[in-house]
């Protein structure tokens, strides 16, 4: 795995150990429930995941947009599932959003080639993911 | 129909209004351009009205939360639905969300009491609205 | 002078004068270069003010919002440049500008009528200022 | 107790409880942590209050300053401490922030005067919280 | 044309080529959009222009402060104006926008070196466009 | 000195004496206004540097937070101090602030390693300061 992709997970797991070994207990009980929240529930780990892809984006923080597309991607989101969410973004967050957008696509771009050569990731809990689910059937869909 | 909604309803109704016959084409072309984005596509326009209330939520306006509570509710979205999504609010926008989610809950109770005495509203293009869809049948399920 | 703008300038007025008369240096410093970068100078206090209404809208402050209007009103700014300039917050800040600018449409009827009427309204230094500027002949042109 | 601020603690506590009871796990645990982080610890909870309350600010959330304005007080900030936080936010945040530096400047004058009449409110366990502490004697000096 | 600045436009056109392609209408309206609204009208575009920085700069976005810094420069803002403007986006955004100002500086001054070198670079329709606009007297005057 | 916070002190340190040089009266003076807001006062320079610190993340600007960081660390924040700092910023500005702290953690430790080495920086008047003020024994306690 190589690219800017594999350089955001790098930074972002080896920063994240620290912060939870150096952090106190109520760093790590954010970090639990920050997990908890978006498990299947009344509302399902997709949609969940969308909306925190939406929230990133116009609370404009790039590195949870790329971590949120990501996610999204394994959860089989489509292109055009993608795009409609832009057009949301978009819509809500202003022309401000738009260098975001950019940077999105080349990362949604770069995530797609990844899926495409069937690598995978390590996931939290240290089992591997695969770059996209869609193939594993396991994708629920959204309509 | 009484109370705060009410009051909402009628003042949003009015100075759209206002806002359209006098402003120029493009503004009208945003407005028209905002309706667009939340119909039915690939994702559905009940995953996007839940998008718009988190991204209302994160990004703190009190207006746009109201009309998005209602329009979800509209959506048939159950109130399990809506406490799992103020999680995702709570824990992307952190505390400082807490006022408006407290504002939320009153929004979502009196929006609760109109729909069990089956009010309606007045839709965008002058049709009659139910309070709540769950009874319509129409509903599409999320899981 | 009645109504909303009446209430909003005696609070403004008011605590502006508790901020300054228990406020220390600092804040008065403040304050002070709060004035005197709106004046004329490179750029002309008309465009300066335009530019505050932008800014606040996108920053979405009402109040920031309705005492910019009323400045910008003074400054002879017409109503095509008000819509044009809605549009412009539109575009950069997204739908959720949207509330704040149903308000301000409201508060620019109420700042126009007080005109139609001749009313004035004290300045900052306590001298008498008129509700609009057109007929003063002093308004810059900006095209 | 009387005011704004009655008017203020009676929402507050109404609706925090309608979340917590109508709300889910994590809701509640997000609540506990919200209550954890303030705790005196290697800062002071007098320091984090004050903190609390320059992100409030800054972050521009009335509700939220209104509450942390009360806690200030309760922990000992002095007048002179208050405007040199007022200071921080003004510098940090900009004059986006006066409108609601307006505010807390109505809202200080009635914590004080309720706190000059020697009433009380309850606490989040329950027990009678003066509204002033300096004369408890509690107060830990910052300087 | 070399530096930050071309790597800048090289990103800025190939992503925003790739968003209309693959993108839906919405978003290609939501461009269309973008154009019409900063194209002379009752405000000239110069001054819509410099509206524009000022949101980009609050809303801290260095890619779009930079966009806006090339466009204002192209409608002949003078070095002069644009400090003016810095004025107004601090005392409104405060102190947390002074990096973004630092930067602005930067790109300011890699503009005026090109613009010293007649360097060209490709406008949106293709048309070739100087770096400045002072020398071809088709500035409209702000003052 | 070597590295990140290297780059960082030179940019800053030019840009700022750029912006100084060729800006105006009024630019000038909100940087004075910027020192003398943060000396020892009612509040001690320490518990002021803390409070930016929080308001510099929970606007989430980098720059700003890599600033504070080194101001704190000469103030002598312990590392303890630091995380609890953290907590505060993580629940008030909720998980949206989480790759902001990954990043503040990363500083933190380029700041420890260099004041271990016993490195100085200039400070703004020119005088030489210790990376670390631990060990200076003016640092005033907070608890």
């Amino acid at each position: 795995m190589a690219g800017k992709l594999a350089t955001f997970h790098e930074f972002r797991s080896r920063m994240n150990e620290k912060l939870l070994s150096e952090g106190n207990l109520q760093l790590k009980r954010f970090f639990n429930l920050d997990s908890q929240v978006y498990t299947n529930g009344a509302l399902s780990s997709r949609t969940k995941e969308l909306m925190r892809l939406v929230a990133s984006a116009v609370l404009r923080c790039d590195d949870c947009i790329t971590y949120h597309l990501i996610r999204c991607a394994e959860e089989g989101v489509t292109d055009e599932e993608f795009f409609e969410t832009f057009n949301v973004i978009l819509i809500v967050g202003g022309s401000i959003t738009i260098p975001h957008l950019r940077r999105a696509v080349e990362t949604l771009e770069e995530i797609r080639e990844k899926g495409a050569k069937g690598e995978t990731r390590k996931g939290r809990n240290g089992e591997e993911r695969k770059g996209r689910m869609e193939e594993t059937g396991k994708r629920r869909k959204e309509k």
